[in-house]
């Protein structure tokens, strides 16, 4: 049991070309060392004829030391099934920090659940191409750090905010719309670990200036998606999305309004499955276990 | 009082530039005529400033015949604005050609509302360019006529289409599914009288294979798009549209088969505007008052 | 392989009381018997420590025949665990009756999707307390058996119905807005096999007139439910629910016209879970595996 | 225009008894003085014969300064057809006072709205029967009360808050998650300016433990619901409500979370309406404009 009398658990995030036995060969290792199954999730791609599993169990009585499960399950299992996978302690605490620009909607939302304790996160840092929104942070505790970007700086200024990611040890890293593109030598850090909200509904309506578009367009439906970032833009794994209904009788400062509750909602909940490790992503496209 | 003991009412659609006055003139004429509005609803366009409006009112006590309501209209108050305007009776039975390939969904769907008497409609008239869904037609007694379409016939098909659509006086043209692209020069005999059922959330994911393209892009969403036709493919004015979760587990399999009560819904819905005179169309979009 | 191409695969339904060992028990048994597991779901209620679980498996090298999987099953594994199970093949095509009183709508759905091939299911015979349908009915060709009902009659009619029920051989009864409350009786011969759609959003609104109810109230949303009808009215395991937004501007016809859209889309995905087997029941609760 | 360069509108809220002419009388009035209408919304409750109205226009060229239109309205148009009216200039900024108990994600979304500007408000006070979201209160420099609440001392509690709110020259009353029940005599004070969020989909689940409710029935489909508060518990007109899918899968605690976000969406949203003028309130009903 842990502090709030939860119970210690752990989760094995696996991925392999689909065979025989699979499940029945990683649950038999679990049981057979005394660790009781919470959770077992698992789903085989039909044309890839690849298997993903994600499994939780309970550490109470499990009879190898989460340090050495690695290297054993390694040797008995994973070699010979050829499988990719990681394993978690569902106590871990992951330092999670926020980028932004000068929107502070998403900013706030992602504070005030981490302040009320919804999320196992810490937030130690958030970094921001203006001063805009320092004054969200300095509400909040957080360290707000202002790294300007021009076009001819972006490469030297990405480098000192990976320094800092680094010396704060940065688990993950969540664009809370903000406004640069990060490049790919950036997100080569963080593979599979930066976030992005998308003010649209994607594929449609990629770019900077969704809202107008889908003004224009003349939808009766906009919006949100969130999606791992990578160095092709707006076209990494989407995690989440949502919509509303729009209306002729909305202007575009109206589909900005109803699209900020979007975005904020559904990067809110990319970041509960992120920290609770429900996903899995395998050729740009994501497996989401709920 | 028609036959049903509903008062008789009559519908008139306006649009113009949007000036001082115009309600109150409008609403002053009617009832100046003892005609009692049952509804009114009104939009401004306010980059374009345009003014449009649907105005709905008892005929019992009206003193103006609906025969000659256009010319003194038009005299007293349409020339004076420079609108453009139409009137509708409620109790008018517009004819509907549905024009289908080989899915049977929205087809099924639109005779079994038209028989169960959920609009006040008649379908004399169902074309394809396939056999396939003929003993669909004759369940429900409606004449079936088959068109086959190759690359060097489809103007002459057109032509012999169009006018077996004058001989049926057909008022409108819905799309239930239909796999060929119309031309413009049949488009421009039914201006805003063709509605398509798309099988995407347009803009994404325009042409062929959208359940294909949305499963290789990994969304979380897909949708439906009901559209009035115009030459340029899968961009008319956009009516109505309606989503539906899916996840890593659906196949494409599974988003055909929810992708199916998508089309039939968004697509009888925008029937259903469209019979009650609920749509205005202004620079590729809709305003559909509800 | 069936006929269709589609590998021919067998799911087994399982519940007990909690334990260790029970997936890994369960898919080792499956897996030395060459059966090559394709979808494996569980679930474990927290509260009263109960253990679900729907494993779909291919039979094409499976060694057990599946006319004594059966006794193999329950010897080996059943007794030791104390499990409830059953056991289905994909290929099953079960035969279903609707019920119906004078509202066409759900039945043309039902019957427009088994045509249509949707469903994996027979239709032999609708039954009606009115003769109002039957016109439906006979578009479809199928039988259609009419047994009024009063306060006097009930039970001996619902006897005949029964009777006529054996033999058709039917395996379950879908509700589609009859209008008439099944006696106990009737419902001990099919338990967990009578699907009703209701019109409302149950708990709420539970009753015969729940549109009057929810225009009464000023909602802003009604919904449909359906449930597996067990003695007390509309009180049993929910199947699935969904709703739709209305407003001030909507009239009773309108919550009318709306509802019954939502009640044919909740009632056919109802009868495609059952029909999938992908529900278990559990204390009047439903575990829908989707 | 105001100091944003906004045009300065007023809105006008009326209602009566159906009768010929209105439409056009109101909108005659605000065209022959020189107002331009911006939005016009009307309905007609079709079973009691009421009419209404929200009217806004321009303030621009209007010749009736707002100081003296009430008095020029009520007796030009008022008096003769027996209306009920209101005022607003769309420039005002209402004070807003949030009842809260311990929870704090509604506060912390109300809080983060109206510091990011979202919102035309004051929000001077903070009243609440803990000291739990004291320090919420001061990260955004707002007032914190608190008012100890036991059976005995309410009637007193109330008094002492209510010349609190008088102080603050306080508007209308957010309760944002506040468990105590409000006494009529206090209620008294701000009719239809109390509005509460309920945690289910009202009229299902009302009273103190809706999730568990929720839980225990197995419904698919958990809700939020905003009303204004009447004597009657969770009994006054519905402003808002919305829903979130839940599955067997969701324990009471993933009810909870899920329901934190509509709870925080639907009372931000019904906040907005009432802002913006766009409710009425009729026996027990909402007609909202949007």
């Amino acid at each position: 049991m842990n502090e709030k009398g939860v119970p210690h658990s752990a989760i094995l995030l696996v991925s392999c070309s689909d065979q025989s036995g699979l499940v029945a060969t990683i649950t038999r290792f679990i049981h057979e060392n005394n660790g009781n199954i919470l959770n077992l999730e698992q789903h085989v791609d039909p044309e890839e004829k690849v298997f993903f599993m994600r499994l939780e169990w309970d550490l109470e009585h499990f009879e190898i030391p989460l340090s050495t499960f690695g290297e054993t399950f390694q040797r008995l299992i994973a070699t010979r099934f050829d499988m990719e996978w990681s394993l978690h302690s569902a106590n871990e605490k992951p330092r999670m920090a926020v980028f932004v620009s000068t929107l502070s909607h998403c900013l706030y939302d992602i504070l005030s659940r981490a302040h009320a304790g919804e999320w196992n996160v810490e937030i130690p840092l958030i970094v921001s191409n203006h001063q805009t929104l320092k004054p969200v942070a300095e509400k909040f505790g957080v360290e707000y750090r202002v790294f300007p970007m021009t076009p001819d700086n972006k490469r030297t200024q990405e480098e000192k905010e990976l320094a800092l990611l680094q010396t704060y040890q940065i688990d993950f890293v969540v664009l809370a719309r903000y406004m640069q593109v990060l490049t790919s030598e950036f997100l080569d850090h963080y593979p599979n670990r930066v976030i992005n909200i998308h003010h649209s509904f994607l594929p449609a309506l990629a770019g900077g200036k969704p809202y107008h578009s889908a003004h224009d367009r003349g939808v009766k439906i906009i919006g949100a998606t969130s999606h791992y970032v990578t160095a092709e833009l707006d076209a990494g794994p989407i995690i989440e999305q949502d919509i509303v209904r729009i209306s002729h009788a909305d202007s575009i400062d109206d589909l900005v309004r109803k699209g900020r509750d979007l975005e904020k909602g559904v990067l809110a909940r990319s970041i509960w499955h992120h920290l609770k490790r429900n996903i899995l992503v395998f050729r740009n496209r994501t497996i989401v276990f709920t």
